[in-house]
């Protein structure tokens, strides 16, 4: 799997107070701790900064590249902001993301087709909110092409399927999980990515639903997943379902996670 | 999903010597608590005490029977034993289990066609135990004819994919849940069943690496585990895995179970 680490995001109180005071050993810590868990990359959103935001992203992008090796997962609702990030990042960024949306698409295409970098395709279509997973399939289908038709290669591309609330209509698990299951097949070398949170809102218990959904998310093809990786009953759920999916040979990687402690006792 | 309530058996130190002394109370104080968790069986197994088994098993059911009004599901590898207790009990039990093993089989299929009750159609072949998913479909298959053949309703019959452990071949865990996946398409009515904890044996933390297991194998269609529904940690699996498939209008079996304390703090 792999892991955005989500933590260093302003829509946490911490991390806005962190920001704002451009406390950059808070940052690294938080970034360092998720590097250590395991995070492939780090994301890091100041969207809640608005009229700040791009700064605010700049001075992310800096401090932890500053500090920690891997790349960083650029997230933003302002394509102005990733433009301006994208500049300043050293390698290969995630961009999180582009979609259907016309201003999103038309401001993004040109900069992730410009040079090296994963690509979140989201499944949001021109003026409406995917609900079945036809339309999914849909909106990731006509975004994979435009991507390819670029130039983007296939494997740097991770399709989210959009999670929306079971609380809203007991279909959007089912939908969603159809949306990674037929565009895995479709695509074969695609990535899919989701947040998990989205699903449980307005439920109690939220994360026992997240890694609920994570565990059949893995199963029906998910091979990336933005999440804290700090939390290990998250991260014991991602190590036993890809043992149980066949992709942990002689479950090295399950006794690993046990011996460091990920998987304590249940 | 149809819960059978695993506890009454005496491969448990306490089981045993409830049934060795013959302690009624004992023995009905674990039924009414399955029952109370939510059991639709309550099994009865008492597999371990060879030439005793079938006077334990007769007892078992005469006094689980004499307290609580929902049926039994009568477990033994011995036919024999089977055979005795059918004999005493009220209603429409479940018998676990039928095989293809020929001696099983031929002794278990006059029995379950005689009247009326549940069977569990174990995927042991002939002489084999099954390891792909395509041996596993065959088997079933063949036992489902078998019984629909010669009167049992599909309604009324429970293929046991027979789960095996992942730490002794990575691949069982996928076979497991591609067998459940295709015997549900290919036969619409009939039902799954498994029991939970061979997939996890010589692991650490077996109850996590079993939950997760039910989630997936719900998630491929399986509607009925053998469990101990005293756990709460595996029922709040069942509840939340059934609300994500979009088994659960309005999420109100979810909701009633975090009323219940059944999901507790995570």
């Amino acid at each position: 799997m792999i892991v955005v680490g989500e933590k260093i995001n302003t829509s946490r109180k911490s991390i806005a107070e962190a920001v704002e005071k451009r406390d950059v050993d808070f940052i690294v810590k938080v970034a360092q701790a998720q590097v250590d868990a395991g995070a492939t990359y780090i994301d890091v959103n100041a969207g809640t900064l608005l009229e700040e935001e791009i700064d605010a992203l700049c001075w992310l992008v800096q401090t932890v590249q500053g500090a920690i090796d891997i790349p960083l997962s650029l997230d933003s609702p302002n394509p102005a902001a990733l433009a301006e990030a994208i500049k300043l990042h050293n390698g290969e960024p995630m961009i999180n993301s582009i979609s259907l949306e016309k201003d999103r698409l038309d401001a993004l295409l040109p900069i992730v087709t410009l040079q090296p970098c994963a690509v979140v395709a989201l499944c949001m279509a021109e003026t409406s909110m995917p609900t079945t997973t036809e339309e999914r399939v849909e909106v990731g289908s006509e975004l994979i092409d435009k991507l390819t038709d670029s130039g983007v290669m296939l494997e740097k591309i991770y399709v989210d399927p959009l999670v929306q609330p079971v609380s809203v209509d007991t279909n959007m698990g089912v939908a969603t999980l159809g949306a990674i299951d037929q565009i895995m097949g479709k695509y074969v070398g695609v990535n899919t990515i989701c947040g998990l949170s989205n699903i449980s809102y307005g439920l109690p218990e939220r994360k026992l639903i997240n890694r609920n959904f994570l565990a059949l998310a893995i199963a029906h093809g998910l091979n990336s997943a933005i999440l804290d990786p700090t939390d290990n009953l998250i991260m014991a759920t991602m190590y036993t379902v890809e043992m149980l999916m066949g992709k942990d040979e002689y479950c090295g990687n399950y006794i690993d996670a046990y011996e460091k402690g990920i998987i304590s006792k249940q």
